[in-house]
């Protein structure tokens, strides 16, 4: 299987994804302020989780550059990882609805860990079937700080969310800013 | 007609069936165990879908390789199978809905039964525009006893549903994974 | 404008507005054959606009294989006629839902009388800006009966379903028929 | 990063949000023309967007012709686009339902008047990492006084829908009729 239908499919998944989670912004019955108070909760979820998307997008296609060929592996690990990914407006729409509350707000993260796992055995699968510890994507990705540091506080986050809430809340948008500072890894190994 | 355009449409309408179920999940209205556990039933039908339009895609796509026209019949028989599939949202969310009663499990059956029998006519189509027995498509699915497996458990699954509720999803699950197992025809077809 | 991204984005809309009629098909709330009932008018005229969809998709897709250059016009007359597609989900669920009254029956005639009149306006354009009365597009759709006997069963299904309202769903059914019959026209041109 | 999958990216969520709208059409529960009447302004505010979005898929496309490389600031000033982009449909919804009372008829200024600062945004990115001043994009879009234009007449509209509601309608109608009138600039300066 070429890799050009793998990434369109996968595109087209993720456009989904980040599009319709506008769809949960209920609008609102009245026409001032106060009707339009309740949203505000969920637009914010809503922000973060599109941040989230888009790194995972921006991500996706930077690995899939070092692809060559496409197993079945692969396209199952893909599927698994898009799988998570589209639970994302799900548990954003709880989240917000219901003011980040600590059971929404553990399952929220919860879901960005099984996300990063997901994105770690796609990884894997990519580097197994691409000469292992040779390959362009196992140099590039060699001690993924980031990604461990990530599933690390993903998990501190879902403890936190029923102690200290907003700890939680505060491990999200640092894992996102974290992401949002360009990664050269990929591109540098490229270059060599 | 290029088959380009017939492959682009069809991961397009893949796309958005496969990420349209989780719009099915509905959000629930509190913030505690209790009011998630509605949800699950319909997460277990919703992942078993999932895995479903997965494997459509993924033998749709190896399918389609051997295919080199397309013509009205192709087509149409495409646009058939496709129908089915994006019935799959609705018979997955009344099975999950109702913690897999008898008849929506029966439903889901019976949509999974036409979505095969329109698979093993959009196949006829191809292979009788494709120089019939030598093509490449007729010698890779020869006896296709997967299909005609999955086709009778289907059957028989719709008919078990009424009376023993399990074993019709028993044998959805077992359908799953024999076609998750991969699958070399096509590929060795092709090879040689 | 390259045709390339037009034929893309079309193609995008397309299989969204197939895909997400479905979204229409509201999952009863019982689990027996007395709550699916409903849902069955619903799903016919589903049945019924998938085809009228795939009967655009089939022949905007022939017409664009005569275009070599994207002008305004064209881009806004092809806006234009998706705009009337993407309305057929709202009446396909009002006409189902209503049981094929009259008012909604009669709408869902006009929004198809809509969507073919844009279709003509979008084969007008092309063919002025392709060299008129000489261009492919021009000689192949020459008198053109099927399309102006369309419009002509529309305008009279949307007058008669306020009388006979089965006559008028005949009607949309005998135009999707006299469609579905393949239309050499276009590729018997471009093969001269 | 190759614009290829960008503008594909593009693309999906463009053809999303704008099909997307449609689904805010709430079916009418009855089958006579007082039950249709609701649905009449939300139709208009559809239509008014609608014509927004394809404005901006039109203008996005024109755009990325000049663009050779997309690094990671073109990237994240797309997304930010996409994002305001949409929140249209919330908007849209909310204008219509409320018969375009005063604050969502401001927040829908504010949503177009922040997706043409996104715009802007861009339009920099790609200027200042294709050669600054000299590029084929500054030279194009050198005075830009409809891009100028557009924005204050947003920010007049938000203040004045809550004394004169019309005028702010009619701002919002004008700046769209002001883009449907073709902008020969990047093609001139293409061409060139």
């Amino acid at each position: 299987m070429g890799k050009t239908r793998l990434e369109a499919f996968s595109d087209g998944v993720i456009a989904i994804i980040i599009t319709i989670m506008v769809l949960e912004l209920k609008v609102p019955h009245g026409n001032d302020w106060s009707a339009l108070q309740p949203a505000i909760p969920v637009f914010i979820s809503y922000v973060l989780s599109y941040v989230y998307i888009g790194i995972y997008w921006n991500n996706h296609h930077h690995m899939l550059h070092t692809v060559e060929r496409v197993n079945g592996n692969i396209l199952w690990a893909n599927l698994h990882l898009l799988f998570w990914l589209s639970v994302v407006p799900f548990v954003t729409s709880w989240m917000g609805e219901n003011h980040f509350a600590a059971l929404p707000t553990a399952l929220y993260g919860f879901v960005l860990l099984m996300s990063g796992t997901a994105y770690k055995i796609l990884q894997i699968c990519i580097i197994s079937s691409h000469g292992g510890k040779n390959s362009l994507l196992a140099k590039a990705v060699e001690h993924d700080w980031k990604g461990n540091t990530s599933l690390a506080l993903y998990a501190a986050a879902i403890a936190l969310a029923f102690w200290f809430e907003w700890l939680a809340d505060l491990f999200y948008v640092l894992v996102a800013i974290m992401w949002l500072t360009p990664d050269p890894r990929i591109e540098r190994v490229l270059d060599e």
